[in-house]
């Protein structure tokens, strides 16, 4: 019988590796497809894949035909679908303090230094590689400086960012730790984080989808 | 007894939009505080405002003591602790699809046209207020013209995004679409989406949460 998960992904985006590491900590295997971002101006942007993701960009997830797009909308899907292990702690206020840590990365550092983004600064304003290279530091650190101190400050957060299991807040974190170490973002300003990547990189779920393991790699 | 919920907004941000949206349709009347964000440099830097939300933006709901931040994650509080009227539909795919739409917006439009991301690109590459204004029409467009797609092609779009009452995807949707108008974006190419925006508009919930329609207007 066919495994009904498909993932469209790319080794190298932290959306999808958000992605893999919910997969990985559901016990989830789907197929893999490679859509390379770069390669032929965009594997992304073929029509192809358009016709399962409008919005041109990875991950999707095809269940049983259903194509899902977003990564916290399918992580959250995941989540309802397979609810063990949870992504999320049961109290109210605790998933709305996981979902503050998760979407800070997600909507306020991540998008914001998209590749799209990248390449739209050389093309309007002839950014040079070190001034998107500054770019993409001075959003994470901003971002980093307020997780820190929500994280820092707080009794809840334990071995993870919220006790001592792994959340939606830790799947959005640990890839974009990975894009910060990409870019050299001096990491001393958070050692929370560093301490959170370190718990969680242990984990087998998080190693494991981790870009240079992936199939994809280059 | 006093009202423990305070929302701490500004008229025109968008992600303070999103959750005036939901508490009207909850429902909810929170006290209000106002932080403009442009005065005395943006009030949302000051110490005060800082210490309840380190990221320094808004919104940030106030319930019984507890300080939540990023507008998405107070909505889905706001659902959890009121389940009615629901945000969401009930099935899983349903949902899937709902957050698709508001993360399209929330996570790959908004952030980007931010004011702080404006700022940035004035101060880093001297951004004329034309190029600023190309930038954010540029990010509109091709999220507006992805979900476009979706919505248009799909049997579950009614006279709103999901069906025919509102969900987080309308909430998400309706402020970006008042952006997009303060920019001059042509919107004939996104017809499904000004139709929503006008069953949208006609709702209370949605009427009374307008930037315009708010105490600290200008």
């Amino acid at each position: 019988m066919p495994e009904p998960l498909t993932l469209y992904t790319y080794f190298r985006s932290s959306a999808a590796y958000r992605v893999r590491i919910a997969l990985n900590l559901k016990g989830l295997k789907p197929d893999q497809r490679f859509i390379h971002l770069l390669k032929n101006s965009g594997q992304q942007h073929g029509e192809a894949y358009k016709a399962i993701n409008p919005q041109e960009i990875v991950p999707t997830l095809i269940d049983n035909g259903h194509a899902l797009g977003q990564s916290l909308a399918i992580i959250e899907y995941l989540e309802e679908t397979h609810p063990e292990p949870p992504l999320f702690p049961k109290e109210a206020l605790a998933r709305a303090r996981v979902r503050q840590i998760a979407y800070a990365v997600a909507c306020d550092i991540h998008p914001v230094n998209n590749l799209r983004v990248l390449q739209h600064l050389k093309h309007e304003f002839d950014a040079t590689d070190g001034q998107r290279t500054d770019w993409q530091q001075h959003w994470i650190a901003l971002g980093f400086s307020a997780i820190e101190t929500l994280l820092a400050q707080s009794p809840e957060t334990g071995t993870y960012c919220h006790g001592n299991a792994p959340t939606l807040a830790d799947i959005c974190l640990i890839p974009q730790m990975a894009n910060a170490r990409r870019v050299n973002l001096e990491l001393a300003p958070y050692p929370t984080l560093v301490r959170i990547e370190q718990t969680a990189l242990a984990h087998p779920a998080f190693a494991a989808a981790q870009p240079m393991e992936q199939p994809d790699a280059e």
